[in-house]
């Protein structure tokens, strides 16, 4: 019997390390997809179709809005934004982990439609390491950290409503955490009803039999 | 600062193996304490006082249990056992992860008093197999071994009372299961409220006081 995946969302303030650290668990360990966003957007050089995104057309975006095809999706510069629901799911069912890096809104969003997703918020050490790790980009305007300062101090308000923090610190100290997370999170109860029910049979099955010794 | 312990509650079916997993996961990682209970009962040959179990007298105990100074306690052919409190609280102050070993009506008793403890359900792989551990102990009667497995169709109904359940096939992967659901536990942001305490007045600082480049 196949372990059933777990949709894991991933938020955090921007130069937290996100993506690195998913990288990373992607790489360490073999129960990960990342997922793959659909998109409106133009292919850049070097974007794949299906690796970074599956781009495709505006009537093709709105077909599957329509459809209820995202897990969740957003408009941002004119172009839309999504996670499909049917990669998602093929993933899930074959076993994999998913992971899927969104802000806070979003995550809520997946949340009241996926109840068993799990919910972790990545943070920096600390908020002086934040801004040298924004600063350290070389691409960043002084304005530009600023805006992100101040989305993550409204971003800390939602803190609260994810179920696991993390602090990036050490990388693969943090990989391991995350890792341990979602590890505990297969031994919830709810995702192993069916384990339960057998047990429970067994148990009937023997009580009422008597055992044979 | 040193992180805070966890009041760690295990129980399962008798024949799960609980005991010799806890005794592995202390073993096998620093962090972790097990709990000793005080207990009216004279000392065995060879049991050490404050090692096995904390022998005290009637009156004592019952003071105890007057000044509310146990996490749970019971009343067993006629011999009082209990979890002392302040062994508890001195183990958790001092960053130890308490490991209490117990049935579930006292399991739940124990989260009515401390919210914050983790209830963790060992299983057998399956019953069968449960079955064929309490017969090579041999030290049980068919009467015994069919108690204790009826004994376990009750519990059984308990198991969603627990927030994560483990399976004991391999021990050694189910102490790293165990270990993970601990070191999971830990990053729940009610065990980390000044940490984002913290995150938040550092934003508002550098936020209020512009950063500098």
């Amino acid at each position: 019997m196949v372990r059933k995946g777990i949709l894991i969302v991933v938020s955090g303030f921007s130069g937290a390390g996100k993506g690195t650290l998913m990288k990373k668990l992607v790489q360490t360990y073999d129960n990960y997809a990342l997922s793959i966003s659909m998109t409106t957007r133009p292919p850049r050089e070097g974007e794949v179709d299906g690796r970074e995104y599956f781009f495709v057309s505006r009537e093709r975006f709105e077909e599957a809005i329509d459809r209820d095809g995202f897990v969740e999706h957003a408009c941002y510069l004119d172009n839309y934004y999504g996670t499909p629901v049917e990669y998602v799911e093929r993933e899930l069912a074959s076993g994999k982990d998913v992971v899927l890096e969104i802000e806070i809104q979003g995550a809520m969003k997946v949340k009241e439609r996926f109840p068993s997703a799990l919910l972790l918020f990545v943070m920096p050490p600390n908020i002086p390491e934040l801004e040298r790790r924004l600063i350290g980009r070389g691409t960043e305007s002084k304005d530009n950290i600023e805006k992100r300062l101040k989305r993550a101090r409204e971003e800390a308000e939602g803190i609260e409503q994810y179920e696991y923090i993390v602090v990036n610190d050490d990388l693969e100290q943090c990989v391991r955490q995350l890792h341990s997370i979602v590890e505990a999170a297969h031994a919830a109860p709810f995702r192993n009803r069916s384990l339960i029910q057998k047990m429970r049979e067994e148990l009937d099955s023997c009580y009422i039999h008597r055992i044979q010794i």
